[in-house]
């Protein structure tokens, strides 16, 4: 039987780790890849190696730089994170948590442990619904980051492998993500989601990507058991 | 008077010290961008450092990760360099110095210094005559990222940058990179192009970048200033 194998981002949230349990679910041995690249929110590592071994990935390797040596982020410097803004608000403008290049950089990383382990193909859990209006989370940076890696690599080049950027959330609601992260037995118990936890790792329920979460467990139907 | 902002990648190499002297004399202010990503010959950073001074750039900066927690190359393992191969060997195929996904890292991290700096340029001293048959060092990848790199930034979607790859050497053979980085003033006794220095630093002579750096030289009629 011919093995599937695929590089998923993770970064232990709400939207990659169910990213990861789609993968699973259709068939993938998954290589998961976190970063830790200065983020305030670093906690974030420590659900993502949870949600790795809950999910039965293959690997989990994390790798490490520093972007707040070029800083231009609310999340990367010291420039405060925006709180109690509405789902509306968010889609005035592009936020100061926008971290230049991120998932350029992310899925670069992404390619080279791809390649590395012959996998074709990468899963990331970018969603252009219910977010905050990244830039490179819309599909036509997906498509464009896909048609780059098949021309930058060996594998691409020798015609051997055929990269594909799968991200299957990307039309879904973030209350779609929670139900179908629910569907697929993924324990939400488990994510970090808050861009500014406290010292002990507690959401402040009050940043873009806190009330994201809260709007999409309302909207779901279903209490948030990071919450309880 | 405008001020030209670029982000220049910078090996410390003859090709991106090149680079980097055309960018200086199309009147850019040059940031340059150097890593340090477990290469055996990381010697290099220091060479690097010296041609950014040299050539007057406005900040040099080192961003540090290891794709040794991949693998898959010569440069980043502990597999040999290959020696002795003639610049028409190195034509059959990709070699095992090729690093996965490299250059595409690479210029996601410039991709980040150009947005967060407001540099809409940015330059790369790949070339594809003289080369090692590495596939992300042909226009048709640079083309790509370029296309990619529009599409993932907040600068690219607001319509505040147009972001360009620039690779002034990319159709130059290495005797015609070395005769332009003389006619620029660039000192090459500082440039570092070995893959397999020994602990002082000086080159092996023998691996691809020592053949295609001393085959460049005798072509170009000019004595090699490190070999003297």
């Amino acid at each position: 039987m011919m093995v599937l194998r695929a590089v998923c981002l993770l970064s232990g949230g709400l939207d990659s780790s169910t990213c990861l349990a789609i993968a699973r679910q259709q068939g993938y041995d998954c290589r998961c890849l976190s970063f830790n690249y200065g983020q305030r929110h670093r906690i974030e590592l420590a659900a993502a190696a949870r949600i790795a071994e809950h999910l039965g990935a293959v690997e989990h390797r994390t790798i490490s730089f520093d972007l707040r040596a070029f800083g231009g982020s609310a999340l990367t410097s010291e420039a405060a994170v925006p709180k109690d803004r509405s789902a509306e608000d968010m889609t005035a403008g592009i936020p100061v948590t926008y971290v230049p290049a991120r998932n350029t950089i992310f899925l670069s990383f992404a390619l080279a442990y791809a390649e590395v382990t012959r996998s074709e193909d990468i899963f990331i859990g970018v969603n252009a619904i219910d977010y905050s209006g990244y830039p490179d989370c819309r599909p036509e940076f997906i498509h464009a980051f896909e048609s780059m890696a098949n021309l930058a690599t060996k594998a691409g080049l020798e015609g051997s492998s055929r990269f594909k950027i799968h991200s299957p959330l990307i039309t879904m609601t973030k209350a779609e993500i929670i139900r179908k992260a629910v569907a697929l037995g993924v324990d939400l118990k488990l994510t970090h989601s808050c861009y500014d936890p406290d010292a002990e790792g507690h959401p402040c329920e009050r940043c873009d990507s806190c009330v994201l979460r809260r709007k999409g467990f309302a909207e779901a139907g279903i209490g948030d058991p990071l919450l309880a």
